[in-house]
C-alpha cells in the first residue's frame, strides 16, 4: 500500500497507518488486546467523562464474535469475517457529572479510537472501523441500555492475504489512499482563507 | 505530571501526552504546524469524506488570534491567550458525495484531532483541547457557513510555566491524571460482562 508522501513528514506510527480489507488468521494476544484498550482509555474527553464503551469479540469466543460479526451489513461481514477482533463502540449520551446531553460523545469515541489505531500500528496490527451496521440489532445483541448508543464497529488484526476475498474488494486493498491537500481545510482569518504558513 | 501507570504499557507518544494549562511563549513553527495538520489529515474517515476544517490563529497574527481568543469562554481566555496557537475545529456536517447527513463528523474530527495529538507529543508540543466557547460568535467571526459547525478550540504549543496562571489553574496543572478502569469500559458477551481478557 502506498503511503503519504513526505512533503510534510509526519510519525511512522501515522504514516504507516492504513484500512485493509484483507485480515490474517492469526489471532491478536490479550496482552496486545489489553495495550489497545489501555491506549484508549489515556484519551482526553470533555469534562473527563470518558463517554466510552468497547464491546469486544475475539475468535477465542465464537459465540460472541458470531453475534457482532451478524450486526454487520454484508458488505463489511464479506471481509471482516476473516478478522480475528471486531470491537463495537459505544457512547454514553450524557455527561456522568451533571446528566447533559454531551455534544462530544461521538467525538470522544474519535479521540480514544485514535489513540487505539496508534498503540495497533505500533504493535504490527491493523484496524478498519466500520459505520456499515445496524444499530438497532447492536442494541438488541448486546443490550446496550438507552442512554448508550453503538458508534461503530472496529476489525483488528494482522494483516493478510487478499486471497479469500472477491475481486471488487482486492481491488479497493490495493487503491492508493489520498486525501484533501491541506489548502482545502486549513484556513485562517477568515472561512476560505488559506493560512499562511501552507505553501 | 504524573504519567499513566504501566500495568498495561502503551507507547511513549500516548503515554506522555497530557493537556496542560501553562504554555510558554516560544512559538511553534510553520514547519511544525504544517506537520501537525498533516497528521491530521490522514486520518481515517466515513465514507473518506474527510469532514474536518482547521481555522488557524498565532500569534503572527495578532487581530486573527485575538478574534479567535475572544470566542473562548473567560475561564479558558484566562490560560489560553499564553498559548501561541489557536485552531477551531469545524465539521462539515453533510457528506460531500451524497449530500445526507454526516452522523460521523464530530467522531471523525476526533480522529484527525487524536492523529494531530501524536505528532504534537513527537514534535514536544502540548495540546490542550476546549468545548468552553461560543459557537454562535465563532460562526459569525469567522463567516463558518450554515453546513458546518465548529467543534472545538484547540490550544497548541510548549509547556511553560504556571507563574502567569491563578492559584487554581496552578492546582489544576498538577493535579494526577486519572481514568476509569478497563473493567468499567471494556464489556464482551453482553453489556456491564467484562471482557475475559481484562485481569
Amino acid at each position: 500500500m502506498e503511503k503519504p508522501d513526505g512533503k510534510y513528514p509526519i510519525h511512522d506510527l501515522l504514516r504507516n497507518r492504513w484500512s485493509p480489507v484483507a485480515f490474517s488468521e492469526r489471532l491478536v494476544s490479550h496482552e496486545d488486546l489489553r495495550a489497545l484498550l489501555e491506549a484508549a482509555r489515556w484519551a482526553p474527553s470533555c469534562y473527563g467523562d470518558q463517554p466510552w464503551v468497547f464491546i469486544v469479540a475475539t475468535k477465542d469466543q465464537p459465540d460472541v464474535f458470531d453475534r457482532l460479526l451478524r450486526c454487520l451489513m454484508d458488505a463489511n461481514i464479506a471481509w471482516a469475517q476473516y478478522a480475528p477482533v471486531l470491537m463495537m463502540t459505544v457512547a454514553r449520551r450524557h455527561f456522568t457529572h451533571n446528566g447533559q446531553p454531551n455534544r462530544y460523545a461521538w467525538h470522544d469515541i474519535g479521540l480514544a479510537v485514535g489513540g487505539m489505531l496508534v498503540q495497533a500500528t505500533h504493535l504490527g496490527l491493523s484496524v478498519h472501523q466500520m459505520a456499515g451496521f445496524d444499530p438497532i440489532k447492536a442494541r438488541e445483541t448486546f443490550a446496550i441500555p438507552e442512554d448508550h448508543e453503538p458508534v461503530s464497529v472496529i476489525a483488528i488484526g494482522y494483516h493478510g492475504d487478499v486471497g479469500n476475498l472477491s475481486e471488487a474488494l482486492q481491488a479497493r486493498e490495493t487503491t492508493p489512499r489520498s486525501r484533501h491537500p491541506l489548502g482545502k481545510f486549513v484556513f485562517s482569518d477568515t472561512w476560505g482563507q488559506v493560512a499562511p504558513f501552507i505553501e
